[in-house]
């Protein structure tokens, strides 16, 4: 089964917002093993849409329509689709009802122009799932469809997990689910990866499920991308963590998370099962490490704070020296159990251009590690960070 | 004239990866008054790509391609761009040394796979700015032309810059040039910036040159483009700086900048001019001050650092008094002549929600302001920041 998309907008096309939503219906899309061949943009002209929507009904089974949904004249997507169908639109009073208790609850009062929005081709349905003003549609057109969903991600999302994707499901035929899970790695190439796991990869190609992909997401390491397809979620996912254990046990503690899981919401969640608090110093990365930390544990009950001061780079002593003494300092004047401490080298350290010193003190004993990190420098920063906060999962892990 | 786009990549279509090359180049083209009324993805398919390119020449001037430049089998734009010119592919030698060179001056050996980057359909030319491994083509068919550029950022950007938006503009005879300028403003919402410039707005108009846009950009304010057609690049952007002047009259000290210029920017270089220093404090923003100041004073040498920590917001005095003297104390501390610290109010503080304290302490002279603000915790404690930068720029203008 073939489903396209179309987004919808002249701010696309003029750079003004970054098409994500067909991105993200694309990624979507393939997860349920439908193909999302072609992706258009193009901008709110009545002809180029409609010429833009036919051309992807006659080559896919399906047509994701995106944007164009809301009040103003230049969203016309109704209206293009009634001319596709070759029906009229009618005003659906309810919707309209509906539209207008969303503007009253939120203390507002409905425009003439909001009534537009209530506008359905005949024939279509609207969306049952609608968190805007904006009703999306299911426009059946033969044995073909189209979708129309508001370009709000959040909209367009709630509508397509909650009616489109399994619409697109059922007129597959396709009973089979694919599931896949990320697993996330920090502190190995990608080639180095695709060495430990050669002989699991030949297996599996000719086995053909599950299937691994590697994908390098630049400073947040490789993930590595196990999909399964099975005929039910229980059987992809017992595939799917058959093979994560496969897996860790080739590739051991390279692997810091899965999913969505960043590495501070890991050593935040590890801090916490462990009952320890946190702080931390550092030097040219200037606040990363802090801010990072912060922006997972909001009110600061685990990561306590820290010091931002280039003094942890200078001085007399060797660099790593001062690292270990500003760790230190750091668990000592925030009062907690483990002290962090990043700095880069300085001339005098003699090391290679971007070594990093980490210095870590959990309750009074000191772990150091120097590492050389590539990268311009801001690269460099969100690198030296990362490494960091690596140094102290695998210190927790060890310890 | 119209410039379509295609870019080339399964991955764009799986979502893996989201296309914001094509929003850059239509924003490009845009401003040279080029029309790109169509943008298509499509992924690393012969046929698919054959067809998405021939349709959009059919209905263009002119086609850029964006990716499948690459050495791995997958890459396969050239092949598909010589099927459509009808010619053969030709290796250039000059080019695979080139390459070469690429990879010895970084002490790596180029591969046999990377010489195919160097195949060249007959009658097109690489062109002259190659950043990376990949050389761009122009390939003229009859009185149309295609190019093709790396899906890599840089590269994609170098070239289309260096070469292909001048021949772009020579090719469509437009012997105006269009210019724009950016102002960045922060305090005031869209409608009310809206209502400060109606009258000039009006105007314009009438006038029809220079034009003026609004555009939200979320956490970093409102940007008003002032946008000229000219003869010549001289006169346009003296349009501009006649506009930009007659808008900052009506606007006042909401503008605090110029097209990419960061509000951290501005201020780092208005503390440069005065020969002064910075230090901060911070406690629920927990180190993004910090980290948007480090990221462009590098060095550190004019933002010499700061603390972060929730004892700002503790205690018993009022929340104010707490900021003030995290003020201070953070000019003290780092011996700075500017101490900034945003803290957000307490419980007890008896404020609404979202209330943030701003203090700044210059040589002993303490300022503040406090201020409530919207959105989820993310949003916040970037608008927390900003704000408190914002109120450390006007400090600075009126004193």
């Amino acid at each position: 089964m073939r489903c396209e998309v179309v987004a919808i907008g002249t701010e696309l096309l003029l750079g003004q917002i970054v098409d994500s939503n067909s991105s993200w219906i694309g990624e979507q899309l393939a997860l349920v093993g439908i193909d999302s061949l072609f992706q258009v943009k193009v901008g709110d002209n009545f002809d180029r849409m409609e010429l833009t929507i036919r051309h992807a009904l006659d080559r896919s089974d399906a047509v994701i329509c995106c944007g164009g949904l809301g009040p103003t004249q230049d969203d016309i997507t109704r209206e293009v689709i009634a001319a596709i169908m070759g029906v009229k639109l009618n005003r659906d009073e309810a919707i309209v009802d509906k539209i207008r208790m969303g503007f009253e609850s939120r203390g507002r009062v409905m425009t003439d122009n909001n009534k537009r929005q209530a506008d359905i081709p005949e024939g279509a349905s609207p969306i049952a799932q609608m968190p805007g003003t904006a009703p999306g549609l299911v426009c059946p057109i033969g044995d073909k469809v189209i979708y129309c969903v508001p370009g709000v991600p959040h909209e367009m999302r709630t509508m397509m997990q909650g009616t489109i994707l399994p619409d697109l499901q059922r007129r597959s035929g396709e009973t089979a689910v694919i599931r896949s899970r990320v697993l996330r790695t920090w502190g190995n190439s990608e080639s180095g990866l695709a060495e430990q796991l050669a002989d699991r990869i030949n297996q599996l190609d000719t086995l053909g499920n599950p299937t691994l992909a590697f994908q390098a997401s630049g400073m947040e390491g490789i993930k590595v991308r196990i999909t399964a397809k099975a005929p039910d979620e229980g059987t992809a996912d017992a595939i799917i963590s058959a093979e994560e254990g496969l897996i860790r046990s080739l590739l051991g503690d390279v692997i810091f998370g899965i999913d969505d899981e960043s590495m501070e919401t890991v050593i935040l969640n590890m801090l916490g099962e462990r009952g320890m608090t946190l702080a931390v110093a550092e030097g040219l990365t200037g606040g990363v490490l802090s801010s990072r930390l912060s922006e997972i544990d909001q009110r600061m009950a685990i990561f306590r704070g820290g010091s931002v001061s280039t003094d942890i780079e200078d001085g007399e002593r060797p660099g790593s020296d001062c690292a270990a003494e500003a760790a230190t300092k750091a668990r000592q004047d925030f009062g907690t159990d483990a002290g962090l401490a990043v700095a880069t080298a300085r001339p005098q350290d003699e090391q290679p251009r971007g070594t990093v010193f980490v210095s870590l003190d959990i309750n009074g004993t000191p772990y150091t590690q120097t590492v050389s990190l590539p990268g311009d420098r801001n690269r460099f920063r969100n690198y030296a960070v990362i490494n960091a906060l690596n140094f102290l999962r695998k210190t927790l892990v060890g310890g």
